[in-house]
């Protein structure tokens, strides 16, 4: 009997906990994904701030896959699908199926603000992160070469937008930027000039967790000296001046612009829009099949469920909800080779955290709430036990030490500059 | 009184021991640089082989200069030298000096072959290696998806034109990517339709090293599976179907050309032509004083100094003649600034070597000459030396640690994928 082929669009949290869990199994299963590493998305922002290189949290697909003999790997990205043929149009090629998995996650939404769009920094790539990184040295190495102190304030004004676990936590490593690096690799510049907002347009950053973690983080982002504006939205962006304006009438003048307020999903050509919910998201049944289609599934954040009872609105888009449909769908496909009932899918939430700084994080683990020191070692533990791969594992954790030990950011330089569209 | 301004323009190998050794002396110097690190360019071919990360051998210059209070560092470009005015004109505005030391260094010499510059990959910056880096990861892919094994043989043939101890390391680096990284991350490939050539126009690879060390070096590349073509120059390049033709009449069909086969110094606009020698060097007295000039200095490998006995057509340009003439140098404005007479620069040859791969080197000191094992742990050993820096000490040692145990290239991403040019 011929082994029934899976595509898989697609492989992050969700895409990679599928194949792992299809290892050796009875399918025959090619992956695609547009670059050929698996990107650990928690730490991007510390790639960002210069904390750790790409290599510490990017993984190689093609070393996970050398050990799935029934697994094929194609560096490519899907253009769309046809779904009456069966075939997922790529980059390489043509790619017939059996099943389709979707699991093309999500980009950043900029709710159609063209503008914003063109002028913000994002931090949804490994490019996205490094580009960040350039931009911020850049700027430091153009506020030296400038002597108006009203230029300098404002080409050392960063404002981020969006009060999220990735929101707080880079403004947390910019303060901590301008509190330890400055002073001492660029001692003709005052750090007093330097300023990092975060803009939140609800009540309380972090909203998804609790109010006491909510106002922690508050506090300890604003001991690190960072400018916390909640209830404050941003309603337009002048780009040939830098101006950015707020709802609350003020107008902060930067060069530099982080977009952390919202993700949507990345869909793919070829599905009809009625199947796309809200978020950019296509709606499944509990068992994360495409509406209609028996033979395709959708997983991860671009999946949108409304059968689990206690998520009616669709589940949060993070990681843990796309590595459990990940392994559930493993599951179910297992449970269809040998015509078994399927299993509906139920997130179990392990909890969720954020650090905002040196011993100051938030950690939520079912009813146990806790903040700084504690949760600061929890968060970088957790994350150390979540990295794929033994090396990047100690690649981290030495950078850590190191930085920890040294107040240092080891990764400082500029390699490939970023040109700014701003002014 | 007035500390004297010093302007150096350039960090690599000279310039950085050259304000490594005037660090709080009586001299304010500010140093340029393009990048904002200093680069350890003899390890340059591991971050294009994917061994190492950039930043393992990138430094961040302003690190070195915060513990010196009397030098500055400003991330420019010199566009052009103002000799009358004594002004460097650079992409941040002029700067006025009291003396000048150019160590702009080298860039690749194509020997004015237009076609050759701008389709061939090339090995002085990081970015290069970066490209080169992806380049590589980006053919074994396209390989993938190709069914005609001429086309894959093509996309698969790599050609290093220059058999000096860069090609001859990059040569062997890509030998082992053949022998060890298909065969674990691409095991759909054949590996023996990889195949890695090795251009040298004189008789003999690593020329500047003695013949013992030529011979062994090319026995190593052949064991690893390299072809040496000695005796053979590239003739033209036609990039439309990728055929480079060579001086024996050969014609080698590949998508790349890593092109190793000479240097020049870099020069900057304002200075005469007829202080310009062969090698596009300045010409330079026994103090590394520009001809004519007692206030400008010229450094590493952009000076030529004909005035050393021992190499009367000028000296190697590798990083121990620039070092020395930076320390040289440094010695020397000390001298000029208490009135001494100058001392005139001897290059002392330490020796050279290169590392062919696993247990493979040649290795010359003086009379000794080694290979082999006993080479391969030396060159390690001096390497490691030689950093800059005791975390890019730490995270090389490491890798190389790895490497050595798993046979792996532990940075096998592509980041920023290469455009090539070539068909």
């Amino acid at each position: 009997m011929k082994s029934p082929h899976i595509v898989v669009i697609g492989c992050g949290f969700a895409g990679l906990e599928l194949i792992k869990h299809l290892n050796k199994s009875p399918y025959k299963i090619t992956v695609l994904d547009k670059n050929n590493y698996f990107n650990f998305q928690p730490l991007m922002y510390q790639v960002a701030s210069g904390g750790l290189g790409a290599d510490a949290i990017a993984y190689p697909l093609r070393k996970i896959i050398s050990k799935m003999p029934n697994v094929t790997f194609r560096m490519a990205e899907a253009t769309s699908v046809d779904l009456n043929n069966k075939v997922v149009k790529t980059s390489i090629g043509d790619i017939t199926y059996d099943y389709l998995c979707i699991a093309t996650g999500a980009k950043t939404n900029f709710f159609g603000n063209e503008v914003l769009e063109s002028h913000c920094m994002q931090l949804k790539s490994i490019p996205d992160a490094l580009d960040i990184r350039s931009d911020i040295l850049q700027e430091f190495e153009k506020a030296l070469s400038e002597s108006d102190a009203n230029k300098i304030r404002r080409i050392l004004n960063f404002v981020i937008v969006g009060g999220g676990p990735t929101g707080v936590e880079t403004a947390g490593a910019l303060a901590e930027i301008k509190n330890h690096v400055i002073p001492a690799d660029y001692r003709e510049l005052d750090p007093s000039l330097m300023r990092v907002y975060l803009i939140e347009a609800s009540p309380r950053i972090l909203s998804a967790m609790s109010e006491i973690s909510s106002i922690k983080a508050e506090m300890y982002l604003k001991k690190l000296g960072v400018h916390v504006l909640t209830n404050t939205a941003v309603t337009s962006f002048d780009p040939a001046h830098g101006k950015l304006n707020l709802s609350d009438g003020r107008t902060l003048e930067t060069e530099t612009v982080i977009w952390t307020a919202g993700v949507m999903g990345k869909t793919i050509d070829g599905i009809a829009n009625h199947l796309i919910a809200r978020g950019n998201r296509y709606k499944v049944d509990q068992y994360n099949r495409l509406e209609g289609y028996k033979e395709i599934f959708v997983i991860g954040d671009v999946a949108y469920m409304t059968a689990d009872k206690d998520y009616p609105n669709g589940h949060p888009m993070v990681a843990t909800v796309a590595q459990q449909q990940g392994r559930n769908l493993a599951k179910n496909l297992l449970r269809l080779f040998y015509d078994k009932p399927l299993c509906p899918f139920r997130y179990f939430n392990k909890g969720s955290m954020a650090t905002i700084g040196r011993h100051k994080a938030v950690l939520e683990i079912g009813a146990l709430k806790v903040q700084g020191y504690l949760a600061w070692f929890g968060w970088m533990f957790l994350h150390l036990m979540l990295l794929v791969g033994f090396r990047n594992r100690v690649v981290v954790f030495v950078n850590w030490l190191w930085s920890y030990f040294t107040y240092q950011r080891a990764i400082r330089l500029i390699i490939r500059p970023f040109e700014s569209h701003i002014r």
